[in-house]
């Protein structure tokens, strides 16, 4: 491990009050090197050419862009809605530098209106929707090549199997890119959701050796599940995920890029930047990267 | 498939205000002819003995009888006693007449608070929990077979892996059930748990193949998540679960016995005990049956 290794990085959905320039400059006061946006920023910021003046500015570079997805839709007209919203995507990731645009590949069709969609509410063959996520990447593939991003699928906790992403297993995702060159698809690891699956280190190791990792995300899993079950994230150290046995895998298999952390959390959103931050970098110190060297 | 495959069968769990009597006489009053009943069920009848006579008398059979599990402790006090409980519902299950005690394994010892037990808080190894199940459901397997009674293991959803049960999928349920006889150690396919993985299929047919599948249980997965995530499965059609897939694969890997309706659900706990049953069965023939037929 050099001292170049594992910079921690800030994902804006830590701190979704901040528009991008607070966010960027709460970072870089922070010590921090790396920050990942997600896409409502830049549209804040006045495009993805401002936002990428931005973050330069600050001196910081970005570990990610999120996110792109949601590709499970039946309808042709929702299929082409989806590719092209995924192909501004992969430009505007190009345009800030990152070749990492995560991607959250969407729930059943019949669940697409807990999150505001269009969708056949009787349409719950999980399988098709899987088949419909590899047909839709296969579309983009050559796209993302083109600009040298990588379509970066993140594996969902399977408690959003339904609402947000049918890809809820790193093995699943690893089958899903296998097709595709490594420059074109990779996956994320990112702890909450993949801590509980029996396969998980396993299939780290296996995502090492196809050279698939393109990220690894830090959070832990909080129980009670919040209400709202997207904000069951908690700050490392508050939960139960153990950061020891994941991020040793992610180290042995090679990955030695931003480590960002991503918190959907009632609490810590709301609360001061400047002390999220302080607190992500202790906890990472403690808790992460002695696992990780 | 005979007229007497795949008797539908009431999970007490699913009507939880009422005592074993009582359930029993409306689950015979729906043309019911098979009970799953939960063990405090029977400590409120007077004992295994006098349960046992109640479901006779009603003209029923019990289906299975929940549960015994909680096998992570990594205290050896907290392990014998665990020893000790289960032996007690194995007992329990012969008395009743049936073979399959339902397995719950249990959760981390770092949330054992959260139900209300003692644990080490800061033992989060998941993998170390996983070897600690394997190790007393060997101890716990001659006594089983013994007593004609099959520990039948339960894959929990994944999102209570940390606090209810470290087995998440079925896969991993029959590779730790692969060591121990058939007559001895089965697992339960209960759609709300598994109907979410990408594997499911394939293990359903592994589970026939191997000869393990003891239960067959049913109910939906609801959105949002229940503020008590345990209440959020639902009565089949009010959630995302596509029972024909995964009754069909349940049915050609060989399985014809009872099909239970397991829902902790806070409306339908509630609700009359007769509807509800009513309810069950008309949904259990529209969605469920014609797939296993």
């Amino acid at each position: 491990m050099s001292a170049a290794d594992y910079p921690l990085a800030l994902n804006t959905g830590t701190t979704p009050t901040l528009d991008l320039r607070t966010a960027c400059e709460a970072t870089a006061a922070a010590g921090l090197t790396h920050i990942g946006p997600w896409r409502h920023l830049l549209d804040g910021a006045g495009g993805a050419d401002a936002a990428a003046k931005i973050i330069a500015e600050s001196g910081l570079k970005a570990s990610t862009l999120c996110r792109g997805g949601f590709l499970t839709a039946a309808e042709p007209s929702a299929q082409a809605a989806a590719l092209e919203s995924n192909r501004a995507a992969i430009v505007e990731a190009a345009t800030l530098g990152t070749d990492s645009l995560i991607m959250v590949v969407g729930g059943l069709p019949a669940a697409a209106h807990v999150l505001g969609g269009d969708g056949d509410r009787t349409d719950k063959d999980i399988a098709a929707a899987r088949h419909r996520v590899a047909d839709r990447l296969a579309e983009l593939v050559p796209f993302a090549q083109e600009h040298g991003v990588k379509l970066v699928l993140e594996p969902l906790h399977p408690m959003y199997a339904v609402d947000r992403a049918v890809l809820s297993t790193l093995g699943q995702a690893l089958d899903l890119a296998a097709p595709h060159p490594t420059d074109a698809v990779a996956v994320v690891v990112d702890t909450f959701h993949v801590f509980w699956d029996p396969a998980v280190l396993e299939q780290i190791a296996r995502a090492g050796r196809e050279g698939r990792i393109a990220s690894y995300q830090v959070c832990d899993f909080n129980l009670p599940i919040a209400q709202d079950a997207l904000k069951s994230r908690g700050m490392m150290g508050d939960g139960y995920v153990d950061f020891a046995s994941l991020s040793a895998a992610v180290a042995q298999a090679g990955y030695t890029g931003p480590v960002e952390v991503e918190i959907f959390n009632e609490e810590i959103n709301a609360q001061d930047a400047a002390l999220t931050l302080e607190t992500m970098k202790q906890r990472y110190t403690d808790l992460v990267l002695p696992h990780l060297a």
